[in-house]
């Protein structure tokens, strides 16, 4: 998943450690604070198209913001939930920032406050849950598959109702643009049409596939996420900038300024500091990594770019699928693929979906042990995740990330046929009974 | 306070980009994530300096972590007390995690969670108390000159004693190892001592002034630091690492493991992926320039240039006393002057502490159009912050943080004379009477 770094960009982010700027305030930034904003409001064009008059008010207006740019998608992610929940307490009319949760819980009325989601939303949200004292548990996590069905948008304007109705705050609901472990994409268009028709905060989660956005063939997929109220985007994946950099975007110019924080050094009230809209303090010019992506790549750049790593991904998934040693996963929605290896001997129940859990447990073990070969013997690089069928049951799947724009379908033929190599070895001397990889 | 990075820091800092290596999982960032348990087991030693036969045990050991790597002081300030929150609430019975805040303190019996410190700690604690949902009202601002007195002690003891007694618990006393306003370092030995009696997690921020504990000179201004169960430290302040890197220590190696977060795809239960023990969840390599300026500068070589910092910064401050055209606002712990321009007529009742409303105002606003025209000048820059006095008034003081190696007392003597400059010209031509710099 780690991606390769354009020449301009590590010139760029020379440029950037020489100088040093610290973009928390216009004093330490200069003309970066300036640049940030910049940044932010084309990203927020992309993806929301408000009008032009809007970003000639909103861009370079101190009082608000229309987006942060932070270093992760996890803390891009903490910021849309924290700021929907600043935003959800104090419109109810509690003094949240300085009574805490417990006390403005019990202020306004609520028994409790909720984050919905599907049940793939990446492990991310767990952290914010956690961070934010709602716990793990006011996760309220919705079934993908029957969120995505024909009566997806009944079912969760149902739970939402029913949420509301006990007297439970539902916070946000957050829709996945790209699972980071699979690729998928939730049904955006309906979550945001339900979210807003019960006054929920919607969060879209487009760390992974946001990037799709910019192909004119594949945009589509995204569909409904110029509805969300915040949106994640992490250029350091298919925006191939480093580590490190991540964007999240507001719809509203003020939802940053409920959470306004000054202080009398920096980030001062009145001031362009963006420190005062951001969790996190001193901060490096990555805007500018962003911006000379923009520019040097563009929209048309990035659409080629996503469009050729989607064309491998089709690939490399019909090459699994016509290989009768290996299982496709599904279908892919952006540029992953899950499949595993399977024995000649259980193919056709895998594929069937008959294996018993003997079956399973062996198929884990050799999918396991096929990942750590490869990784051990640094020809080629898979991961691996696990996934659960319908009964809840853990499956192993490789996991590969199509976005090396240098990968030929050789080397995805290679790929495959390194992977044999291991197995069939491993089949002919058993070390993948070994004590290390586990017992059949 | 933007700091000059020298020239082996932007090389690797070049080589950390072309390699494009993620922390959170060993199989991205390979011996990336040993090397980063390792260059936290260096700061481990600095700080705590546990015997050899701990850190043989700790310092790759999966299940523990000596600290995380963040991207800022914030974050890592946010990880230090969010992970005592986790643990105080566990220890007690609550499941934290799961059940949140709110449930958790109903569960154990707690009225509310505080965390205590000086009332000049970091703006950051804010919006970690806000982040966590404890709110800022739940910060218990301590008078710092009450605690640096002689009965410090007893009244410290004394109000964790009366908070604990009305069912409070005590989160964590932070204590600050430099300002990052004025340099001012709290008592640390013994906030230490009664923090530990009391079973309350102490946490120094030592963002600003960690560096100090390598001079062998000054290192006792941070004494009782390696009785903190956490510390921050910024490598982009006096380690003159790029802005975005940060440290937080943790002295027991199971602190972490109080937060483990897994998932299914990296970060796994077992595996020596740091990722299980951040906040943050994709993050570049950073603990190489951290390796990187231990190895080229290391201790003694950090040594000299603290010291050399801290001599130039006297010097500054001499030169600020001894003219009869700025006052010096005290004594400087560390390597940050305040100081600000006093006009002739005012000197004296300046310096003796009577200023009436309308002088301390008048005083507010040259200084502010001081700093102001000498940031739009472009030939030097200083900063300024308001700082109380014992009534609780706001003052404008300048602030200049010394820790540019190259700064001569040629420099420092210009400074004050372009200051001296643009007040004179100023008072010729009474442009400070503008509008935009406030009348008189």
């Amino acid at each position: 998943m780690t991606g390769p770094v354009p020449p301009f960009i590590q010139e760029l982010q020379q440029w950037i450690t020489l100088q040093n700027q610290n973009l928390v305030k216009w004093e330490t930034s200069g003309a970066g604070t300036l640049l940030e904003r910049q940044v932010l409001g084309s990203f927020h064009r992309l993806f929301y198209q408000a009008p032009a008059a809007f970003y000639g008010q909103y861009i370079q207006d101190p009082s608000s913001s229309l987006g942060n740019i932070t270093s992760g998608g996890t803390l891009s992610n903490l910021t849309a939930i924290s700021y929907a929940l600043s935003r959800k307490l104090q419109d109810a009319g509690a003094t949240f920032h300085e009574a805490g949760l417990m006390k403005s819980l019990q202020d306004t009325g609520y028994t409790r406050a909720v984050v919905m989601g599907t049940a793939h939303c990446h492990y991310s949200l767990q952290k914010v849950m956690r961070l934010l004292g709602l716990g793990t548990r006011a996760f309220v996590a919705l079934d993908a598959d029957e969120l995505s069905g024909a009566a997806g948008s009944q079912i969760l304007d149902a739970k939402i109702r029913h949420l509301q109705a006990e007297g439970v705050l539902v916070i946000a609901l957050v829709g996945v643009a790209g699972t980071t472990e699979a690729g998928r994409i939730d049904p955006l268009e309906m979550m945001a049409e339900v979210a807003a028709r019960h006054q929920v905060h919607f969060h879209v989660d487009a760390a992974f596939g946001g990037a799709f956005l910019f192909s004119d063939q594949y945009a589509s997929k995204l569909k409904g996420i110029s509805d969300a109220d915040s949106i994640t985007l992490c250029g350091h994946k298919q925006l191939y900038l480093p580590m490190g950099t991540s964007l999240c975007l507001f719809k509203s110019p003020g939802l940053a300024k409920q959470i306004e924080i000054n202080s009398y050094y920096q980030a001062r009230k009145g001031s362009v500091d963006l420190g005062k809209y951001t969790i996190e303090g001193s901060r490096p010019f990555s805007a500018l990594l962003f911006h000379g992506a923009l520019q040097v790549i563009g929209k048309e750049g990035y659409a080629a770019m996503v469009d050729s790593n989607y064309a491998r991904t089709l690939l490399f998934s019909e090459k699994i699928r016509s290989n009768s040693h290996f299982q496709l996963y599904r279908h892919p929605d952006l540029n992953i693929v899950l499949y595993r290896y399977v024995p000649a001997a259980l193919r056709e129940k895998a594929l069937a979906g008959r294996l018993n859990d003997a079956e399973r447990t062996l198929l884990n073990e050799r999918n396991i042990y096929l990942q750590q070969e490869q990784f051990r013997r640094r020809e080629s690089f898979v991961s691996y995740t696990e996934m659960p069928d319908e009964t809840g049951k853990r499956h192993v799947w490789l996991r590969s990330v199509l976005m090396n724009p240098d990968t030929t379908a050789q080397h995805l033929e290679e790929i495959l046929q390194e992977q044999l190599t291991i197995m069939h070895a491993s089949e002919d001397i058993k070390t993948y009974k070994s004590k290390e990889y586990g017992n059949q």
